[in-house]
């Protein structure tokens, strides 16, 4: 990029009086620190300070220095941070979430300590200092205006946060992230801590409470680089037959229940996870009977840009985009049609429990299994393994509406079952579960006791190479259990796990 | 009680024109119905109709009719209730929350389902129609006035949604009841279901937000009984020692982390479960460094009218009494005193994850178990017989400023160990639980991995008898585990609950 492109991003001159090469920008972060990244799901996190900051800690390492930082996110990023720092062992504490292959596996070996938090409790559980001190705020920016104020990129996460808490500031201004993102950001500057918080004065979700860029103390910014780089996200995954079924059994269900429970035309807010089910259900809802719908949710994925092109959805409000590299070129190139049907917010607001409760969303989020009782887990494969973090999933199941979980009935060719007798990690407790959906069939779990859950659970969202062994380890635990409420036999609870990782199946 | 003394408390001719005998009143109720009761926590049950009504359900069993009822409430109830219903076996659901024993084993026997709900949760979800249809409310009150609006008893619970959504109406006005409880109350009804809930508009605990009693439609009452009877909660238990070693744990504690905080002499509003541990925490703020503070609870029980009178609390804001008998009886006799300082509110209001969050309590629950890694198991011994229930606990834990579980180290003489490799069924997450505190000592996990977790665990709050094996499983799990992000090993993880089951004690 040119020095004239970037300064039309850069309109405040001490600003750019600031601008210099990402290494120089790296020079200002010192070993032992902490970090407040921008970034949520792979969309606006800084992608040249970190691996300039990279490369100095390889250096520093190969000179037998230490040289580690704690690095604190909205949600997940890119190769180029949380990748790139892992890969030189730069990472010593993580938080609240990760999707990142390097940082997973460097978690699951017990290099980084890896903090999971609910994504609406990071910002407060921050100014309450009970995470540490924030050194620097790496934040990326899609501009700095006349005034000096910072036009957001792709993602608001913790950034708003972040920029106030840090000692010293960095800004990345990429030049790549639409200029037309100015304006759909809504950063809410109401928020205190108790005993001074007041009610947040949303009531739906178009409504605006804030202004639309962060404000910085400038004596706090160290350095301003400039970028021309694509968020990279996830490609798109066409929906398969599987997710296809899921996506079915999950549209006739909120067609029947909206019915039965006489929701307006226009449903209630939506809140959607990320992924190719996610993506299934939204181009269902555009043929389904529901028009001028909202959203109330994390992340905008491809699904909802198609939505509101078909005029189904009538906005959405989120923290971040996470569009596929074709989808977030389609919506640069026509970012004028979307912008007033989108809005980005801290994610102390998108994922706010009294937001969440009052708008009454409707949520829809994957899982790693639910066992026989509808008790969930999101994030610990086999119990253990940290796949990618509870994320918002938390924040949304307890406060929704409606709570849908759902998944394929089975994982790694039939060899895993997504329906266990118990699972091996709890990260939705079987209140927040209202709904468990695979491709088998659905669950409506509300108002049911446990073995009335489990013989629904069984009977319709188990894989058929399972649901024998699943019912009958529900017989022989209703018969032999130590209380009869919730029957289980311990010794063989977790059996199937078990034989996973001692045979790479939990097929006997 | 004389019938003058009834018509003293039943001021509106119409409602006494219906006083009736409460076996007359129980005729109206039909097998297979459902009712809404009043009652939380032993207090504000009713006591004539209910025992009238297992009676005629005897009768009917005698003969060989079948006759079971549904029963939905606030909380536990008493005796009268839950006890002589389960007793003649007239019970086929019951939810959201139970404590009596003659139920309990009926619920782990499975012959009756049990429905374990979050408190707050519970009149949405019935106004959702989720739950089924309520037939019948029946609803303790403490008097009837001349306009015909019911005055609450000593707890307020769901009563409100049961009068509004039951077809018929069947109410006890009792004698025993405070009449100076008139004017304690907050009845909200400005709740609404999604798309039209609104904010809140409580900003603390010490607010009024609606009316000091209920208002029925005098078409839906079919009949009034009149009563005398004193609520039956349990006795008061001193704290003992450990009892009060976890309290001066958590007092420590509290002063130390308001000072880092630098949060006002008035703390933030206190939640507590009910037991002679919250007790003995009570006591002991009275003679802490705060002042002028505040509840923002369930209940309200002993420990709270004595900070009441020392001067310690200003108010307290709660849905029930929680009393013990001795206290309820001074309650009666000094209710003058306290009615100003307290307030009763529906307990969608009093849980309400909105208000928790925004107030910032303080929330102190006990526990049955938590795992090496902080996910707490509160209701389900050995993983499948229920205790009570998740209660409010999870209104409370999730959304509050600080969560804080604690229970003594070890039960049934040291046979049971609190702290366990893994927890046999989870309630609250890690996540939700930021504290734990036993009489060995607090670990305070803000901002912990959970390895970071495992250490300050197993070092702090097990029990010594215990602690040597809780390490070794977590070097062992470090070293075998799938996953080292929070090492198990399932084949053992479980097998200290097992070795309970089969042998009588934890220990090898």
């Amino acid at each position: 990029m040119t020095q004239n492109s970037a300064l039309s991003r850069i309109k405040h001159p001490d600003f750019a009086a600031k601008l210099m090469d990402a290494h120089d920008a790296a020079q200002w972060i010192n070993p032992g620190t902490t970090l407040g990244m921008s970034g949520f799901t792979g969309s606006g996190y800084p992608k040249a300070v970190p691996q300039a900051l990279a490369q100095r800690i390889a250096a520093a390492h190969a000179q037998g220095d230490a040289f580690q930082v704690s690095v604190w996110s909205g949600a997940s990023t890119g190769p180029e941070l949380d990748g790139a720092l892992s890969q030189v062992d730069g990472i010593r504490t993580r938080l609240p979430y990760n999707s990142d292959p390097i940082t997973r596996q460097k978690i699951n070996s017990g290099d980084i300590d890896y903090v999971d938090i609910h994504l609406s409790q990071v910002a407060p559980m921050a100014w309450e200092g009970v995470l540490g001190q924030l050194s620097t705020a790496v934040i990326e920016l899609s501009g700095i205006t006349e005034n000096g104020d910072l036009i957001p990129s792709s993602s608001v996460g913790n950034n708003k946060t972040w920029l106030d808490m840090a000692d010293q500031v960095i800004l990345e201004v990429n030049s790549w992230q639409s200029p037309l993102l100015d304006g759909m950001h809504d950063i809410y500057y109401g928020t205190a801590l108790p005993p001074n918080r007041r009610p947040i004065p949303l009531i739906k979700p178009d409504d605006r409470i804030g202004q639309p860029r962060f404000t910085v103390d400038p004596k706090k910014v160290v350095a301003v680089v400039a970028t021309d780089i694509p968020d990279r996200n996830a490609p798109f995954k066409a929906p398969d037959a599987t997710a296809q079924t899921i996506a079915d059994n999950i549209l006739d269900f909120l067609t029947w229940d909206a019915k039965r429970a006489g929701l307006p035309n226009s449903l209630l807010p939506l809140q959607s996870g990320v992924g190719n089910v996610p993506n299934a259900v939204m181009a269902g809802l555009i043929a389904a009977p529901f028009e001028n719908m909202t959203a109330f949710t994390e992340v905008i994925q491809d699904g909802m840009l198609d939505m509101i092109e078909a005029g189904t959805l009538r906005m959405a409000s989120a923290t971040a985009f996470s569009l596929s590299p074709e989808k977030a070129a389609y919506f640069n190139a026509n970012a004028a049609f979307f912008r007033d049907k989108l809005i980005l917010r801290p994610q102390d607001i998108s994922n706010n429990p009294e937001l969440v409760r009052r708008l009454g969303c409707i949520a829809m989020n994957g899982m790693i299994e639910a066992d026989i009782y509808g008790n969930i887990n999101s994030t610990h494969v086999m119990g253990s393994r940290m796949q990618n973090g509870i994320g918002g999933s938390g924040d949304f199941a307890r406060n929704s509406y409606l709570s849908i979980f759902m998944t394929p009935s089975t994982a790694k060719n039939g060899k895993i079952s997504a329906i266990v007798p118990m699972a091996a990690h709890v990260d939705h407790i079987s209140q927040d579960a209202q709904v468990i959906v695979t491709e088998q069939g659905l669950a409506d779990l509300r108002g049911l006791s446990p073995k009335q859950r489990a013989r629904q659970i069984i009977d319709r969202c188990a894989h058929p190479d399972y649901r024998d062994a699943l019912s009958e380890y529900f017989a022989r635990a209703q018969r032999d259990s130590f209380g009869n409420h919730a029957p289980h036999l311990l010794s063989q609870a977790l059996s199937w796990h078990q034989r996973y990782i001692e045979t790479g199946t939990m097929k006997p």
